[in-house]
């Protein structure tokens, strides 16, 4: 699988409510939150093909980045061919919602999707869900990055980070704010306990670059104990941890007295940026620009890429 | 155990020929090369303590650097009571060899060095091989980093890499230039194959970022195998894959049209040298300047690392 850094495209948002408080997640706060439930023509919202504690999390993901940053974000501009997308036969499936920040917030966007992608090999599909949290260069506080995908029904591969904006050898300082006082480590050592989780090697040497020396980038494999022990992993350990990292990068970006610092004065922000743009222009190169049009054509491809590219600048 | 970056201290020149050919490994290219054929006070070279695949693993990278790289290196000036020195029981002792490169390499200092170091808690003791290659600011070809640690006779951790000089993030050419057209990659693989070896995780988070992408960093467990596994795993994977690392480095360093390029402008050397000063004294920080006086007492530390912040220049 050509997994890789992967802010990729695509998500969920209820075509019922492009404005409001719950663009991401129609009533996810409250505990009747279930996509059945959801409004007619929600479609978007209804994490078809994913196992329930990975769709639980998903939406325990978006509904903690509403309830926090809902006032950060603009509705989602995303045109309505591009929020849901299809192969020709509809064996593929894609979402994407992208909310940029208001003038004021230090978020640049939040992206977040899903995909379904049928392997051509017959191999069954690919289901991967991602929430990509990207910030402007008024600020050197990472990014956040949720990516969690399911290869078969007890094959899972889970990358969880916060994407440092400086070279942490030359920047030791930065490392000790966001990382080491942060305590993100306890975070991925507790997953990494568990026996059916093991350290995954990206195939891009560009990608293990990028990813922070906290970031958890995990295979989760569970022969023995089947879908079942997949489903208790992510409802008890990728489910809390993963909220407890976006609570960790929340804090940062609009914590109470503005978190460890990050304010970058403007002589240094062209140079965050052009870091910045190196991630995405190669997230893109990597993960999409090759991957989309085989799975749902190039017409569609293009579309979506369009998209992403103006999100990202690139 | 307190492993972290370590480019430690400690080597072994053989006291007996301070000049000439063979200041690393006396008659190393000799098939009769062993340790016990050394002349008479060389101590220094006797590699006390080790497995046999393991200091033949040693044997043989410094007869490779001394065959490749003798002509630019100068002999090492390292005071005797540095060369080898002692705690007050002798239970633990090191050594230390520092080579510099003459004025018109790129090299700046190898460095080489073996510790044998008593655990206070009576839990034996740990057996740890180093050899470093720095290298100038004329040139941004990655430092070279070798250490073996046996942690006991069935434990090794091994970490094996060509540190980058620069923000890989920032500078994908390099990392295509260092890394993937070196073909890096396949060396880790190899190794990461066997089922005894495993990912190790340094408790240093600086230390994980100054790692390469294609850096070997593992801890190799032969619990059912016992010592003659571990044997077979030095002798036959990390023995001959040190000696391709070190060989792709050599190249890179003084190969024919001087390897994959890497020469610097002077505008950009400072750069280059301010974050190798964050590297440097980071290590000596984190990996010496508080265990090696538990080890050997303050009087023979100070002695040890004002020789190593010299060769440093930290």
């Amino acid at each position: 699988m050509a997994f890789t850094l992967s802010p990729p495209p695509h998500l969920l948002p209820p075509k019922t409510s492009r404005a409001g408080p719950s663009l991401f997640v129609c009533h996810s706060s409250s505990s009747s939150s279930r996509m059945g439930q959801q409004p007619r023509g929600s479609k978007l919202m209804e994490f078809p093909h994913l196992l329930d504690p990975h769709r639980d999390t998903m939406v325990s993901l978006l509904s903690a980045v509403e309830s926090r940053l809902g006032s950060h974000l603009l509705p989602s501009s995303v045109p309505p061919d591009v929020e849901y997308y299809q192969n020709e036969s509809g064996s593929s499936q894609g979402t994407l919602c992208v909310r940029s920040g208001i003038d004021s917030s230090p978020v640049d966007f939040i992206l977040a999707s899903w995909l379904h992608l049928e392997q051509p090999t017959g191999g069954g599909a690919l289901d991967i869900t991602n929430i990509a949290g990207y910030l402007k260069s008024s600020t050197d506080v990472p990014h956040f990055q949720f990516e969690l995908v399911q290869c078969s029904p007890t094959y899972f591969i889970l990358f969880l980070d916060l994407i440092p904006r400086r070279d942490t050898v030359r920047h030791p300082d930065y490392l000790k704010a966001f990382y080491e006082d942060t305590q993100l480590e306890a975070c991925r050592q507790r997953l990494a306990q568990l026996p059916e989780v093991q350290p995954y090697f990206s195939s891009s040497l560009y990608f293990r670059g990028v990813v922070s020396p906290t970031g958890i980038l995990v295979s989760i494999k569970c022969e023995e104990g089947g879908r079942e022990r997949v489903e208790e992993i992510i409802r008890e350990h990728i489910g809390p941890i993963s909220n407890e990292v976006a609570g960790i990068w929340m804090d940062m970006c609009v914590g109470e007295g503005g978190g460890p610092g990050g304010e970058v004065r403007e002589a240094e922000r062209a140079e965050l940026e052009k870091r910045d743009s190196f991630i995405k222009s190669k997230a893109i190169e990597m993960d999409l620009s090759s991957s989309l049009p085989k799975q749902f054509g190039q017409e569609v491809a293009d579309r979506v890429l369009r998209v992403i590219r103006s999100v990202y600048k690139t």
